[in-house]
């Protein structure tokens, strides 16, 4: 007989509306062992939450987290605010005995990334689990690459090709988010878009980064203040002329080596104009290579080099098929899908942990190894681009 | 204050599963006046309907059509079954009073669809609504090829050129499903998806098709019998040797002349072996032109021929932004969506008609046009490709 | 030791400024068992006949076909001059016993071609050779997609995807060059690069068109009369404003049926705006497919059926490798071709087959069957898209 | 009345296969107002030399190029030998009063390069002058790119992004050949294929690299001794199991800051399987982007950011309008051209700038500033990637 876990979501912004139908679908679409009740959604501002609760139906509301984490009918906590709340919330409800569902970045330093890979070890030891949300682990053709590479077709893995390239905030009048800010986001596009290429490929590569050579810039120095706005597209301008410092980076440039001995190449941009979410994984092995871009989420380019030369060449998969990782859930071949069936295939192998007792990946001290690379990469930055060793 | 309307869904194989998505979404995303119920969902098999109720999140089930028309708290009624029972269905659904949404085609045969446009356009005169389901027409790109061409970017209109080619029958051993029989289906590839090809073609020229010239072929006239089973990939084979005719096409080729001037070349498919869903639509007029494949469905391919010709080429429009058709219920740009939403942002239409009680598109009446045009297809394949016009 | 062979060639203009390249080119990328020595071009008008020579690397030049030849320095006579005066050159130099080597297509009229097939085939009976210029079949990833059909590797063809878009002539104020003269030219569209894709396609199949529907539409009935200007961008406007009637096709449609029992669909246009020398073709077996576009002439797409449905998908083979045909010739993997080296591919062949006494392909047979086609389709077309058997 | 030059070319292997066929073909496709004689090919083996005379159609041979450079009938050296012998010929060749075109890289070490710049400007001011083969300029997609720039369309350039990918040397069994040898080649993917991406991004952006960070690998570190054979694809293994050690980089990843403002990423890999002629740039202002690959050598991919936003997005511009850079000389729209056509298109201008005594680009002064770019990198590599400035 299949259980009923309670869920509540802390924020509701993007990510809440994105997490809410991930909610919403994932029992709907696979069999999965423990179904979720959307049972509250939290924010300071009762009405938006109530708004948000409506609309994204769940079946009341908090106005604080401290709140929602003593609900005894919540068993899972799930954190979508800034990253700078993550870890005194995560930290709670773990102790509250929640299981813990956070966005990524983990966290926005070291410190307290490491405060909370340590609550969430203690925690396990008591069953309760926790899981950092790197969706893009989830979708389907990164973990077919995963299954390929671990599987030795690439051979050894040499080197790694990755960017994420979007450009919101190429305009000079578009406001100073907490996106912008240092205190509220951590980082800039190293951390919020850049965090994604690190897990991505360390993920595929099966080894992680241990040193970096880093370059930040911010292009533009000052913008006008700005106030966010309810809801999925939040940072659009409020007229507002009088301007404030951006504290963190526009652009991150950095080369890496990984432990394996592949050397990589990654690049995060909010100023690259035409690239709206154009998060590109490429990995050269000795045997084989394989090339991602998310705007074309549903394939895969696969090269295989043990292959006659003549007939040899990048293949597109289209990974669709109902053997493709987490395609059993979804459409026959070819009925691609997109940007939040991946926040759908990710709770669904959080409940099936959650069922099965078993910790789930990507875990807290994954995120926190994530947060060591960005903190080597700003290091290595601030300092000449003089090599950074990431520390274990 | 909102409405809720109570649906009642027939079917609840591929296209039930895909209709329950959309209906337990649309208001989740979209600011729809009217919020969707999900009341009933039938199924001649009573197990399976309780079992497609649970898993899709309906509240009741019923084994009899005739009873699901009669509840009082069905509004609605959507009709995923067979096309050779929905004459029956909708028919006496609108004679009930039901709203009627009916996936494509419209019905097996122009006679029945006859009927149906009758019922319909009588019942619309009562206020009772009714909608065909050809839901590439929501497709966001090709909803914004259809403004393009409105708008005159393309200038006339001068040559059509549609496939859409799958593989899923390419292998003669796959067996002989309900689509491949004429009774059940009315067409093969040509009805299946060479009618979605026609009202897309149709819906972005903004004329229809007069006259064609068609040619059918059957490559494997005899398939093991198989029986369907559950769910979205029904078809499988049963290992049963026993062979039946197939009595529909494996590929239908057309010509065709549109009202407005230009002509057309068309293509259906189930043995194109490689690609999966690959609905594809190239328009050419005199000022532009535009190109579309499902396969890379958020992605529109436009040629302004009116730019300076050392500066023109096909654009690759990332069809993702807030202002482009029905993104203003998705996700950022780039962030992409997939097979489903088409039908998401169909239902966003519908209910929006239902609330301003302003007929839907396509009607049951453009459906008989597609079906005249199918039978006309047929017709000139049967008499040497003669040329064929298409009944008014 | 090498042996020199004297060439002669007819017509200068945009073909012979190809041909020209090739016969300077093929023995110097190619070991080719004889040497071309370009001895003669021919043009009516002396002045820019010299032009010519000097400019393309002629020693020189005659103002008279016949004289040419006449020349007991010419071995081989190169025919670029418009179709309709193909029959009378090809067969008086094959009189001669001069080697021809002719520009497609073969004829205007099957008659013609007719006696141009039974001309080369006594001629050939005496040891001279000819040879019809499809030159697409030495594009290197068209000569590998047939090696891979022959071998086996699409299995049984099925279906063939064609076409050859253009735009050049979509201005309605683009001057009426003999291009678009029934009388100069043969046929529009159909004639100029549709018999490209026949020719090809079949080619490829390995198996003929047996029968055809066609539909051809002249979009623009009337343009202003323009004259032809000299080399290769003849055909620009020339400001007058008297109107003459264009008699060919702009665009030409038609399904087909191959002996082999494949069906086709082929689209030759010279208004789909945004496509300059857009020839594609598709071939789709039961157990591989093959895609091909001109634009991207070094890239072969290539679907391997066979493969684990988990892996497969369209693969580049970026026909550039030694190996690959032609390109023993040419630069090493990834330095590209482009359009002329088809020709210099051609030669190659040509030249090795003067020097062992084969008969080169495709003949001049070949070439008349591409006329029968061609014929077909306008029959049909004139008949109502009727089918029409081509003539064996 | 036109002028002929007399040219001598030193160095018969890949690259004189390649100029050869520039120098044939230059004056065959453009208009130039002086023409190129190939008065003679200079090979240390008079036998191979001869081979290669008859082979590219060379008038004669010389084994020492001294006594090539002291020829009265030669008035151009070309120098197409291994990077560590420029220096010394192109000066010799200088100070004979030979106008110099010399390949890429200019040289093995700054110091050289240095001596050559300073020969190069001495001989410019007795109007003898000289050119780097920088080829990838005058691919026309390029150029066009540099013209877009230059105009301001990309507005303020913010991010270069650039790579340079083969897979030749993926095999460890492939031989240590001339380029795997620091004393001969001067670096390894850095010099050879990274001085191509460091030129070309230069000369897009139109601004120079002042300071860069450095991670050279070499994956490598032992390979079969080899021998090279003639012609153009020289470098096969030989059977040979001695062994020697690889004294260059296999592969090298930078960050760069640009004189402008811009930051860039660079990477030049021999290891990137799949990628045979990876050559690719990505630049991203603040009013649009440009992306190129010189696999698809003919199309330039134009982002316009000052477009509306719901019609934007990278378009495929087909670089083949005669409008377009170098185009007057080739063929019509859409037949394109391939990788020797960028240095038939170089001696265009090498040639026009003979005759009009105008310093042609890019200049041994150019071609010292990129070596001393290849030299801050390796400076940075061997100091735990510092960031090291560019001298000046």
């Amino acid at each position: 007989m299949k259980t009923t876990l309670g869920v509540g979501m802390v924020g509701y912004s993007f990510m809440g509306a994105v997490h809410s139908h991930a909610w919403r679908t994932v029992h709907r679409v696979f069999d999965v062992p423990v179904e979720p009740a959307m049972v509250a959604v939290c924010g300071r501002d009762a009405a938006a939450a109530q708004r948000a609760a409506e609309k994204f139906g769940w079946q009341s509301t908090e106005t604080d987290w401290r709140a929602l984490i003593a609900r005894p009918d919540i068993d899972i906590v799930d954190i979508c605010t800034p990253g700078s709340s993550h870890a005194e919330i995560a930290i709670a409800a773990l102790a509250a005995g929640k299981h813990v569902f956070c966005e990524k970045p983990l966290a926005t330093t070291v410190a307290e990334a490491e405060r909370m890979a340590t609550a969430a070890a203690e925690a396990q030891s008591q069953g309760i689990l926790s899981m950092v949300g790197f969706n893009y682990r989830r979708v389907p053709a990164l973990a077919l690459a995963r299954e390929l590479i671990r599987e030795g077709r690439l051979g050894v893995i040499r080197e790694v090709r990755s960017a994420y390239l979007q450009d919101w905030i190429a305009d000079p009048d578009f406001p100073l988010v907490w996106r912008l800010k240092k205190e509220e986001a951590g980082a800039g596009a190293l951390g919020d878009i850049g965090s994604h290429i690190i897990d991505a490929s360390q993920f595929l590569v099966g080894s992680n980064i241990i040193g970096v050579s880093g370059l930040l810039e911010t292009f533009i120095k000052e913008r006008p203040l700005g106030q966010m706005t309810d809801g999925l597209r939040a940072e659009s301008t409020t007229g507002q002329r009088e301007m404030g410092a951006v504290t963190v980076d526009d652009a991150a440039l950095f080369t890496a080596r990984f432990a394996g001995g592949a050397i990589g190449s990654f690049e995060a941009s909010r100023f690259a104009v035409g690239r709206k979410n154009g998060m590109s994984i490429e990995v050269y092995g000795s045997k084989g290579s394989l090339v991602f871009n998310f705007e074309s989420m549903n394939e895969l380019m696969f090269h295989d080099h043990t292959l006659d030369p003549l007939e040899a060449g990048f293949r597109r998969i289209l990974v669709t098929e109902a053997g493709h990782p987490y395609l059993e859930g979804w459409w026959p071949p070819g009925h691609v899908i997109g940007y939040e069936h991946t926040f759908t295939n990710e709770l669904k192998d959080f409940l099936d942990c959650l069922a099965s007792k078993t910790p789930p990946e990507p875990s807290f001290a994954d995120g926190l190894q994530v947060q060591r690379v960005l903190e080597a990469v700003e290091t290595s930055s601030d300092s000449r681009s003089s090599w950074t060793d990431v520390k274990e």
